[in-house]
């Protein structure tokens, strides 16, 4: 056995996403650990180089978290022949220049998602780095969640037999700001920074639904700005200029329909703050982002409607729970792990920067949608 | 007091729903509690006279029920002047023309729906009865079950404040018929005997959400044939041709957003067969066909969403239950206390056969939102 | 639609399955709904003669049911060319020598289990009855029940996949009469009076496995005499002569195995008096006599066994149940519908004598196998 | 009161039986509580001496347990005068050979089960203990759980009566590694490194039923592979060549029959992951791992079954379940108490490696009845 290390320079350390659960939950957890356990038997360390803009912010970081390395200034990182990997998790706005810097500077290449503003982007970078040779990927957390994983082992067991429609339905109450204080940051409700739920939100529906349910092939979409005016992180009162619902029909290559609801003003009476059914022939699964139920067709039951008397079946208790037999990872560690062994060793990786790019293709659908009162199908994009 | 008495020449009594529904708990119910007690403090008793064309089944059906009058022959029935009223419960197919000839023979008339087959039909029949003069209207029995009552109850108290979006889920597991029986009638799944899920149950929906939140707008529909084959009531197997599920979009005037998914190809895990959650600015409700339950603004949660641990809150047990202060009324007998009182006293009635049109409409603009893969406008209809 | 009769001689019929099951829930109900309605749409009315050797029970049984035909002369009854089918419920001792002279007599025949009391006698006349071309099978009650039933919709829904094993465990505790009475006749428990648990029950298992899991090909089987002694109807004590629990290991074709306990002397800690537990590749069920329990693959729990702490899974509360969606029949009168319709339009028909040989082969092989301590391969029959 | 310390030799203690239940659990455990107290009031602290092959993981696992001895050089172990006791906990494989050398060498001698790969081996060693006079015996765990003890309990206090028959079931579902990584380890699924399900719990059920039930007599065993594919710990997939199921009958000397089912195939629908239920005369208790329920002759039902109506009986509510009156112990530690007073002051004990050979003996007729399809006679066994 032996030890190897991988440098990996992180734009946006200091944001709560990078903070918490890149750096945190996943490289130096896996680093606390020895590093991550190759095929062959090896250990591959992370070793993070931390980039920002606040000299204050980055030293304070790389303090408490026992950092090394940390700069401000990303040209000499990137041309660093020592760093490996160079990752963006910083505002969506600059994320595609940073990206061809990467690629120009012949680093491999991990994303947050949207990895681009446009689908055009999106596309262009994902073929600059497969021409380039470079390894590349997008992070798609949210399959990794136990719900997701029991949904697709309820799959791959058979149990649902051939697919028939699903719905996801998504979101909470988000307060306004005026009764009391709006639980998430204001800039999801500017356009100019960057807000809107299509535009966060589709990114996952997109590998959710393509790698549980099967490739999408066309959206309509309907999107509304329910709470017009909220109140920001300062006590301002501001006009929301995106949506914050967004209800979606997606008809997948396969045929079946899957319908999304997505929003940020809606009460909640599900069994998740997400869930997605799946109806199936001989089976339907209901998974949330932690647990999944399931019903098969022979324990399907035949209710009856009489308007004269409620109903006597309790639904609920009809399904039964798919058990925690699987051993729980955190959802961005996932992401790493794969991506680094891909990187050390060529395994197999599914989210490269053309999954990327499906994501932003589904949000700009959903928008023209929106905008054209019709169905948008989605070209099969390739590198 | 005095006792009054209403002719009904009832076309279509022998099958199950003017057996059950308009017959037994509804005007024989009257019947036996010595008539409907008008404003003015009369008793106004319903004389039913069945039509149909088997001479067996309506004796049958006469004898067993003591009624008096039956008959195989509609013109007389309707050329008797003791007859006031004219309502068809047969078959949709021949509606249309029955409704003319009654109207041309100055009845009044009363129609389960769909009022017709087209909308130049529904419009026309409409009009026809209302420059006549003559009583008209249409079954709308959903609105008078216990969940949609208590509905428009939390509505009316101002609980909800203004609407957001709605979404209201239909249908359950209708089996096929190989593993065992289908539990619905083949004819619901075959075009030329009037099936099709859409042109079922989107007359209910038509006049559930004009009335409950408010005139539709826009629809966009996708519908499925999610089951291609079933087997019918005599064990032979048969293509389905007519959707058995639809997934729409609905816009109202008011520009919220309402979603209707109807389908027998699912599995149920919410509270009833048919849901209908509605969030408004300031509480949100959830009425099932008998029970309903609210959130309002100050108990609303904010739940967390935290990878690494399952959701906590248990959703459900934060709604309150509506109590069940109002006496129960069989829904179909309610339409026909409604019918009589604007018959005998012109008590102010809704469900005129113009609402039927509104229903044929819905439908209508559902088939072509799929056919054209886009939405489509509801026009303003008037007699 | 016309109206046929079926003229039924019933030998046995005043004994208590007889009495209850074959003429009050079968034959009786039958006619008091106005006849099986036959594919054609003819019905079909039973017309019972009731056979016996007590004037006295067959007199006041006739009069009490409104029977209108008792006779004690069996040889009449064979020879009157009005009766369509000869049918035995008497005591088992009799029975081949009694299906022959119905078999010489012309008529089709119907007979309880067990068809013979030995191999031969019941190859024989499954054999005499097919060679005159007469309609003939034996009642198989226990698949008509509603557990078994469920069992067999799991089955063909494809939930369990391939079979691997089985778990049959049927019994309760007979008290032995001291304490309190038997709740069992004596009979049962006396060899010269056909008793004994084996020959009794294993008939129910031949047909119930081979038509649930598979046809047999051997078994090896332990029987005990727990209960030594018994005090019978009138107070004496008498020795128990017969086996009064077995222990069978069942090998089927396909190579599953199948378990089989069978004991009037165990106390109950299972889900019904008799539990069918089905283990396969995807899924698992447990039927009892009317309830039926499902886990898939994907709901399999992953218990653990820790030394220290009681287990923390409740393992019943896993499972999930298969609902009551057919409509329940009496077994009974299952197998005589079954029978008639064969009888009268030459319907598909399992259980024929030939399958009633299979039992009597199954009970036979038990015995050797207990006197050999070995083995015993079940031989293919035929007729 | 004085001190005494006793040396004991473990041989296998760095696998996780070695260091969890024989170090960790039991004799560090006993150390750490000032050692065991003696019948005269001394107390006896054992001083562990680990053995091994790999220096790596000896010098680990003694730093961690703070254990001052270890060794590779098991000869310089058994030579040393202060090593009063050798115990062997590895594998299998080995042991007969060990087990030689170490009554050679005039040690004392504990054994885990299997105490060798052939029942003659077994019986050699055991003799040869016996005739040099050494304490010699096997870790029979299992009957110190709590459920084994309970039965004990109520079997002691009279309430069974006489011994009529018992059932024991073990096992649960052992995925195949393809959805889900198989939760054993793959050695038991392959012949050639010790596995199969016989040679590895027949061992517990000699001990458990002839200590708890009585002497054993006979046995007729089925043994089955039904999953014949697994994968292992490396994701590679390899042919299953042992048994993973097995289904036996068991008679003993008191002629009472006991059913033996155990199956790493099947899917758990009972009160424990291993249950044994009892039946006798006057009362009969199921156990399980660590609980019990008992039902006495007064208070068995009489239940009815009736083909029409669902059971209404709750079985599993009419029994009555035995209180956790005794301390529990863990089992390990308890076989070990037991064997050092044994050692230390010529306790009684009964796990002596004749009782470990019977174990081997069951095993090895299980197998036989299996190729020879037959009842297999167990001789009585004696050093």
């Amino acid at each position: 056995m032996s030890v190897r290390t991988v440098s990996i320079a992180i734009n946006g350390a200091t944001g709560r996403m990078g903070t918490t659960n890149h750096l945190q939950r996943a490289l130096l957890a896996i680093r606390r650990e020895g590093g991550l356990a190759l095929a062959n038997g090896d250990r591959l360390v992370p070793e993070p180089i931390i980039l920002g803009r606040s000299v204050e912010k980055l030293r304070s970081l790389a303090q408490s978290l026992g950092i090394e390395r940390w700069s401000t200034d990303l040209d000499t990182a990137l041309s660093d022949p020592k760093v490996d990997i160079f990752f963006d998790c910083s505002a969506t706005g600059g994320r595609a220049v940073l990206a061809r810097r990467a690629i120009a500077a012949g680093k491999h290449l991990y994303l947050e998602k949207p990895t681009a503003e446009t689908l055009e982007d999106a596309l262009a970078i994902a073929r600059a780095a497969a021409k380039a040779g470079l390894k590349n990927g997008v992070i798609q957390d949210k399959v990794h969640l136990p719900g997701p994983r029991k949904l697709a082992l309820v799959r791959d067991s058979g149990f649902l037999g051939e697919l028939l429609a699903a719905r996801l339905e998504f979101g909470w109450w988000v307060f306004d700001g005026t009764l009391q204080p709006c639980q998430r940051p204001s800039w999801n409700y500017r356009r100019a920074e960057g807000g809107g739920l299509v535009l966060d939100m589709f990114q996952h529906w997109r590998y959710m639904i393509d790698r549980l349910l099967g490739e999408m092939r066309a959206i309509s979409c309907r999107t509304a700005t329910l709470t017009p005016r909220r109140v920001d992180e300062r006590g301002n009162s501001y006009g929301v200029d995106v949506e914050d619902a967004a209800y979606a029909t997606i008809e997948l290559q396969s045929g079946a329909i899957v319908e999304v609801s997505s929003s940020w003003c809606t009460r909640v009476r599900r069994d998740d703050l997400m869930t997605l059914q799946v109806d199936g022939t001989t089976g339907s699964a209901l998974a949330g982002l932690h647990r999944c139920w399931t019903q098969s067709l022979a324990n399907t039951p035949k209710p009856f409607f009489n308007p004269d008397e409620p109903q006597s079946m309790r639904f609920h208790e009809q399904w039964s729970e798919v058990p925690d037999n699987l051993p729980h990872q955190n959802p961005f560690r996932a992401c790493w792990e794969s991506f680094l062994r891909h990187w050390a060793e060529d395994a197999p990786f599914v989210s490269t920067l053309l999954e990327g790019a499906k994501g932003v293709q589904l949000a700009d659908a959903a928008y023209r949608s929106e905008k054209e009162r019709r169905w948008i199908d989605l070209a099969q994009l390739s590198v």
